[in-house]
């Protein structure tokens, strides 16, 4: 399947009917956000897996109770740094230059500058610069998960704070940012299924400069 | 060819051979980045498409000289609202009711609800939420390209308010987001191409509840 159908096929499914996705298919899903490019290669984000079902019910309340969130089998958690620092931009070279097999003086300087520009912004510049790229990886699981024929409902409604503390996140320095519950629709009780896909037409979304 | 491997497949291109792309698979690009799912429907982004040479040449010294912008064959522009604005967001909801068939009626309190959340933010708050927005279109263009094996080069460096500028968007009542230069690798001229890709092991990206 195109990808283009894939994204033609999908929808924000409003009723996942409780089957499970097949943790092969979730991994590929995974997969793709791990693969996103980011901002100069620093990958400012994670994806946190929830599939234990006491801690679905207890985010339940607080993602304006969208059954989703209990009704998927894997909930998935994206989550930016909640600052850039010095440890972590050097940590990610250093680790880049080992893959690479290269010394880390070749991008010293391209580093130092980095670090000069991000660390001293405050916190909340840096985290919403590193959502931007959590949103590139979120875009990518749900456009494998679509090519999958898995559905997934892209979600910003929710308590931040709320998920971040059930969820630990300041203890890896992340801050939630958006939540992908996977599974499958329910054909017969979802009323988003049926309704026509709508999207501004080229004409208004493409401006052309030939 | 999967996504997966498209995705391998891809690299942020340095240097570009000028072979231009070919009409049907920028069509296919924007399509996918057309589809993309957006908060609320709301679809608070557009793509410009810049293929004149004059105008390529005046947008690459505010993208640091960066090559790809020129060698390119089209340049596209992300670019977000400026605002969530009480008359675009009943636009957006008066086409979807009109393309669906449904009475304005089944959407009100939803839409209302949405107004009364969004116009009173700054309307630098309500950027950065459309700019999110457009990182999803942009993800979905990124992985259409690499399954067309058109490569792309994601950019964040450039002076938004220049190209802003240059490109009118203020009168379109957008702000500039990111930059996807499309065309081919130049296989000899680019660095980056040889070097191996680098992302965090599955370890460190996923945090599992069970």
């Amino acid at each position: 399947m195109s990808l283009i159908s894939a994204l033609n096929w999908r929808y924000a499914t409003k009723k996942m009917n409780g089957q499970p996705v097949a943790q092969e298919k979730v991994n590929q899903i995974l997969e793709a956000a791990r693969l996103a490019p980011t901002s100069s290669g620093l990958q400012p984000f994670k994806v946190i897996v929830v599939t234990n079902p006491a801690l679905k019910q207890q985010i339940l309340p607080h993602a304006y109770n969208q059954a989703q969130v209990v009704d998927c089998s894997h909930l998935l958690v994206f989550a930016a740094w909640d600052n850039y620092t010095e440890q972590r931009i050097n940590d990610v070279f250093s680790n880049m230059n080992k893959e690479r097999g290269l010394p880390d003086s070749g991008t010293e300087d391209y580093k130092n500058n980095l670090i000069k520009a991000y660390v001293n912004r405050p916190a909340e510049v840096n985290f919403e610069h590193a959502a931007r790229q959590a949103y590139i990886g979120f875009g990518f699981a749900i456009a494998e998960a679509a090519l999958l024929q898995v559905d997934a409902t892209p979600m910003e409604g929710f308590d931040n704070a709320k998920i971040d503390e059930l969820l630990n996140l300041s203890q890896h320095g992340l801050k939630s940012v958006t939540l992908l519950p996977l599974g499958y629709r329910d054909e017969t009780g979802d009323w988003l299924l049926n309704l026509k896909k709508v999207r501004q037409p080229n004409s208004s979304f493409i401006i052309e400069h030939q």
